[in-house]
């Protein structure tokens, strides 16, 4: 079957999904919502909508509806870069000597550098379709920012974006990206919110975290007439917006009579994660096949591996609701490794659930045998990966060289989540042999999970 | 007939081209041969194959055979990132409200970011097969330099990489790249080199340029055993190389009944230019169908348009053979603008013919009005496009509003060679509104020309 795969497999435009699956529905454990911080009650929909637009609402909130119909201006969108190619990783497979099968979804794509523009779109249009004039949002690599701000452009949207001042200063090519989008770009913490004036004067000279900056993003579009909140990664809607990842790759693999035995994906929020396994969850769940789930971080930040499942704050400042997630503590600030799109502190509470209930593995690697994957990957598949993207690489090789040993022809499907042109930063430290692990201390962690809120599960 | 066409069309891999067009064949005018800078004859396969590749130096002084079979090995390669997408620019149309259909051919899906992956992996091949050690190169921009590093890596060959000093330390990021690749990444002039050292001592603190970055390259090659000299625009085998894009576009075009009215290229040392209408030009001088021609240059580097066609040297060490070509003299310095790849003073020598014969037009553009077309593009299409490219862009931008005054349906193509992600600096300076524009002089280009070197054509 299998010599008849080309490298690269292109669906064609009328393939390209017509609605989002929304996995919650065919979870037997659904989600923990989200609570109100001073009620400790599950947020309603007059909570959540100053916040956010009212058509995400409606999506964060239902675990029922199995399909959301993709309106036709999104799909329009999506045609600038999708059906995204599936491809067959011959090259990789030869380099390694391995009898296993292994298949890569790839999201970089677009000018965004990553799969963040599949909801961004989605945001963008229900804020335009609900008349606001613009909305806020952090960012930390720069994928998501840069994401929202060609979505913002395209539906002639005001975007402003708080910048992790680290980021600022170390990628100002990312910002710049995002400045030609149209967006204005806020280097976080700032003096133009109160949250921001607050850290700033508890932590003069911070170089700002991501849960800082969605404090702020959230303080500026609750402040501001006609703004709302959207967030990149965590939330239900997110993960529904990304399953057209895992609905394309679905339909490709069939297309070719391939099921794969091992899916892999990195997991920062789990954005992509959630978004590349669900249909195929879904069947797992409903009985109808069956596939083995790996969810990679960074050892540096390992929510699933090393936190706890608990009610926790999405933010550093504590505005936001709480979620129940696989978490590190709310104040946790993972130490400054390459990935940044995987140090947020927390996980999807859809991801949390399926972790909880046994049907998804996980494990955290090191980013100098990240690199390592990377680098391989760059030079025999010829796209340079994201750092982000390159957990998964990781992931996928291990697995190939066990079927190596074991002599198995598995399967293998795992997310190329994007490119890495703006981390040579991160490529030249592993170039000059300067790159080094971090791994947090069991004492680091558990002081950290020490200020976990009291909550009632 | 145009709503059947989808917004990309991909070419299966079975309909990658097997052959290169070699539209030398075509040519009533045959483009001058090469000369001997010593004796002013012309330079035999015995004189070339100390400089380059045996198989390439076949290639590059056959104007006779119309196609070369793609070898087997490079055609594994193509399918990394080949065929590669041609695009209806819908969105474009859109926003200039032009009735004019707008495609275009896009060669940045790699790493590389631009088409000259085409010919590297095609020349680092025949090195291979010549059982070479390594090769070696300049670069400016560093689009090629990453295209050889890259298909260097995959045959395991040495990659000596010579860059233009002020790219070396403007755009470190190209450079890691390439070392990612395993290329070793010299600045240029260097200390290791004869004709480096010459220069460095006659102007102490130079910046570099392309033309001393190719002398360095090919006495790095000529002194080494095991190596050879590789280029990546101007010769006859890299526009036989990049005979690909057009083959694929003229494929992708007939399969929905598609015939372009105007065909649309940047114009640096040709490469892509030359590739992208080689088809088409050999349906028109065979007159068998009619096409306009474009080249677009930057106004600060206008070979075509203010140039000389004569016999003038390909490098500023005059080591290199004579070629006849729309030139600015070798000694001329273009000013800082923003596109690498289109800072070099001469001109293909097939394409030279062609717009000496009137089978081509010629226009140049200043830069402020590229990154306009630039932004414009990258707003509406999503593609954040090469400044070298962004002149195609303008010019088919230009084309399409003439279309929308004069209510023509014409059908514009253009090659959309590449991404800008490495060339952030330059968006910034327009984003803050501190781009100018450079426009060589009379008494400047008189000044460079009348150092042209004295040979009867």
């Amino acid at each position: 079957m299998e010599q008849n795969v080309p490298y690269k497999i292109y669906l064609d435009e009328s393939e390209l999904p017509k609605a989002w699956y929304n996995l919650r529905a065919d979870m037997k454990n659904k989600p923990a919502p989200l609570l109100n911080p001073g009620t400790l009650q599950p947020m309603t929909f007059d909570e959540l909508t100053p916040v956010f637009c009212e058509d995400l609402v409606r999506q964060e909130l239902d675990d029922t509806t199995r399909f959301f119909e993709i309106p036709e201006e999104i799909r329009q969108f999506y045609k600038m870069y999708r059906p995204s190619p599936l491809t067959r990783a011959y090259f990789l497979e030869k380099a390694l000597g391995t009898p296993a099968k292994i298949y890569y979804k790839f999201e970089g794509n677009n000018t965004s550098g990553s799969h963040k523009l599949n909801s961004a779109v989605a945001q963008a249009y229900y804020a335009k379709k609900q008349g606001l004039r613009g909305v806020t949002t952090e960012t930390g690599a720069g994928q998501w920012g840069t994401a929202l701000s060609m979505a913002c452009s395209y539906f002639g949207l005001d975007c402003q974006v708080y910048m992790v001042k680290v980021s600022y200063e170390q990628k100002p090519f990312r910002r710049e990206v995002m400045r030609t989008y149209g967006a204005s770009v806020t280097p976080s913490p700032s003096e133009g919110t109160a949250v921001g004036r607050k850290i700033l004067q508890e932590h003069p000279g911070t170089s700002g975290s991501l849960g800082c900056a969605i404090s702020e993003a959230v303080e500026a579009a609750t402040s501001a007439p006609g703004y709302r909140y959207v967030l990149g990664s965590v939330l239900n809607q997110v993960l529904l917006h990304q399953s057209i990842i895992g609905l394309e790759a679905k339909a490709a693999l069939d297309k070719y009579g391939v099921q794969p035995d091992i899916i892999i994906g990195c997991a920062g929020g789990g954005s992509n994660l959630g978004g590349l396994i669900s249909p195929f969850m879904g069947e797992k769940i409903q009985g109808k096949a069956d596939y083995r789930f790996i969810a990679v971080e960074p050892a540096s930040c390992p929510s699933f591996t090393r936190g706890k499942y608990a009610y926790d704050f999405c933010d550093t400042g504590m505005v936001c609701p709480l979620s129940k997630m696989y978490t590190l503590g709310s104040g946790f600030i993972p130490s400054a490794n390459h990935a940044g799109g995987l140090r947020y502190h927390g996980m999807s509470s859809v991801l949390s659930q399926l972790y909880h209930d046994g049907l998804m593995e996980a494990r955290s690697v090191e980013q100098t045998k990240v690199f390592e994957a990377a680098q391989l990957f760059a030079r025999v598949e010829g796209t340079l990966p994201a750092p982000e993207s390159s957990h998964a690489i990781r992931a996928a090789i291990d697995e190939a060289l066990r079927c190596k040993e074991a002599g198995e022809e598995k399967t293998i499907l795992f997310g190329l989540t994007g490119t890495g042109y703006f981390d040579m930063t991160a490529y030249q430290k592993f170039n000059d042999g300067q790159m080094s692990d971090y791994i947090p201390t069991d004492e680091e962690l558990a002081a950290s999970l020490a200020k976990l809120p009291k909550v009632e599960a």
